[in-house]
């Protein structure tokens, strides 16, 4: 007897497991993969729920991994949903809810083709899982902490498939591997409040902003690579709050987020922002003070063996050849790829995040349809 | 019996004139000018206390005028204050008060200067004295409706002395004969929100903003003229208040406030303004809305017969030669300058809108005797 991924699907999904809620989710997945045969540890860090689950000794063969998330964002104003978010319910083909597409299909097609296959055609090896409940929130003590727990104990990837949601219109038509990086530089100016009608007795902190903006944004940072597209620069936010007319303002900040390629590191950036900001504070006598939050490098796992077997099954199953890409934003491959080569490859990510997030059924079946062939492929 | 001007500056200060509040400050004005022969009416409007005062008939000779204003800014928090803000204490040759120098004792000088004038020499014509509640606010209803009230009742001054402090130094050194005009531009930039990850997809009203902040900062307006100083802009505030490091900003504004000479006008930086607004618009597709508002147009009393009289008296009484400025904030003399040729002549700002704001006791006889000096020679 298969398991339905479908039907796991709208079980998961009946589970509210806004991070950092478990909501019976990985509680689900433990007994499933129990039953099948899997040694399974509940990994919780830090308040965080996690699960771990290995079918085959660990010690001989090849060990190919899953990861993915069950937890999901928030369902935002419910009179917006024209169904219960966590209902499951099945409408002309699609199934609606929270994590219907980001990612618990996801998540149920790689468990439902797991349990399937080593049942089927034991393999002369190891099948690993690794779910998280926290990717959504700071993913802090999420697949790090599986990974961390992994390293202590000897357990291993040798490969890893991340089940994420990779294909912008049609099921098949990309894979993911690897990720542009992506670092926030928090700046705070501080110069000399003043009257606008002296400003030489002032120093504007708003001014030396502009300036620092201006030289920041003037010239793209690169034209892409190989593997990937030309990396972005973008002003998210500039405030000073100053209401009055006739008032200079003491200080003010400014927020840039890069998402930047392989032809830079978040050590490179924070070395070219801060030479600019030293450079307006030289012209302008604004102290510029730099924070940054580097929230993950970018990285690659160069086309090759583990690329070609997913496009191969993506092929068999769709006839697309799937694009190998490094668009978009993170995700907990970031963390993976310091474990073992990590691609991505899942579902069409429609309305992820948004009200009435849904999966065509049918991409669910074929989804697990595909993780089979890759495992199969894989263990050959 | 000649009018002691720091007695009188002694019993303004302790009128608590906060404006709006008249305080008693123009009714005891109102009182001494008529005791003096002085025609006085009180021109309030919209809630604004006003007062004009004639001696002399209007219709004969030539009518010199004084402007001046009793209302004072806030004290701010009054235990910073080392004296009673509204208690006139001298200490040390100094009487200390809000409004010590801005400018009770300007008003209290060219009352005591034009009383005792029209006592001792009456002149063969008209001294005006008009004095508003209503200078430090909003100023909609304070000179401009003396001036309004003065052009529909037919009475006039040929020249307007106006007494607020002008010295940056000692007493005598500079006297205003203009102002820069003052004009205040607020942007709205309106773009497309988005994910930090595909700016693509979205159109950042900041980087349209600091690019149209570099633009209006990147060269001077101007390099000066004859009279005036170089044009100045300064950007008072930009603000997005988007506190997602992923997200880009639906939309952003910016202030920016001009203070400019004769080579510009209100219209002129309105369409220099618009005119680089919408370049940006065309270069990024960000819309820019901008209002503005003009609190001033720059103005300027050439240097002449007026000047050179106000020169001569100050030189005789202080033996220094007056610079002949436009530079600092705006004032009244940008209404009053519609009306007649007007010059501004009056004290060391000393403590200006601060805390234990003061006058030297021996400056106020000195500005009175100045004053003296220029009506006597104005009708000489
Ligand atoms: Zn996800
Ligand atoms: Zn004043």
């Amino acid at each position: 007897m298969t398991i339905d991924p479908v039907d796991l699907t709208a079980r998961l999904v009946r589970c509210p497991s806004i991070t950092p809620e478990e909501g019976g989710a990985l509680q689900l997945l433990d007994r499933l993969l129990s039953e099948a045969g899997f040694r399974t540890v509940r990994v919780d860090r830090g308040g965080t729920p996690n699960l771990f689950a290995r079918w085959g000794d660990g010690r001989n063969g090849r060990s190919f991994g899953f990861n993915g998330h069950t937890d999901v964002v928030p369902t935002g104003p419910r009179e917006k949903w024209s169904v219960d978010p966590f209902g499951a319910e099945i409408i002309d083909g699609y199934l609606y809810g929270r994590g219907a597409t980001d990612m618990k299909s996801g998540v149920a097609a790689f468990v439902a083709a797991a349990i399937d296959f080593v049942r089927e055609t034991p393999p002369d090896g190891s099948v690993v899982i690794t779910v998280t409940g926290d990717e959504e929130g700071g993913a802090e003590h999420g697949t790090v902490a599986i990974l961390d727990w992994m390293d202590r104990q000897g357990e291993r990837m040798d490969v890893c498939l991340v089940g994420e949601p990779t294909c912008p219109e049609r099921l098949g038509d990309m894979m993911k591997i690897g990720r542009r990086g992506s670092l926030t530089a928090f700046f705070t100016a501080t110069g000399v409040q003043g009257h606008s009608a002296y400003p030489h007795r002032a120093k504007n902190p708003l001014h030396a902003l502009v300036a620092l903006m201006g030289r920041l944004t003037e010239t793209p940072l690169d034209a892409g690579t190989d593997h990937f597209d030309p990396s972005t620069l973008q002003i998210t936010t500039i405030d000073a709050g100053n209401p009055a007319t006739n008032v200079i303002p003491g200080s003010a900040t400014a927020t840039v987020n890069i998402r930047y390629n392989d032809l830079h590191s978040g050590e490179s950036l924070t070395r070219w922002l801060d030479e600019h900001a030293r450079a307006v504070t030289g012209a302008t006598g604004v102290g510029i003070a730099l924070r940054i939050h580097n929230s993950g490098e970018s990285f690659l796992t160069p086309p090759g063996d583990l690329s070609d077997l997913i496009a191969g099954a993506v092929r068999e199953e769709t006839g697309l050849d799937p694009v190998l890409s490094t668009s978009g934003g993170t995700s907990d491959a970031r963390f993976v790829k310091d474990h073992c080569p990590v691609v991505e490859f899942g579902l069409v990510g429609e309305r992820m995040h948004a009200v009435d997030e849904r999966v065509a059924v049918d991409h669910v079946h074929r989804l697990k349809a595909i993780y089979r062939r890759i495992l199969t492929g894989y263990f050959a």
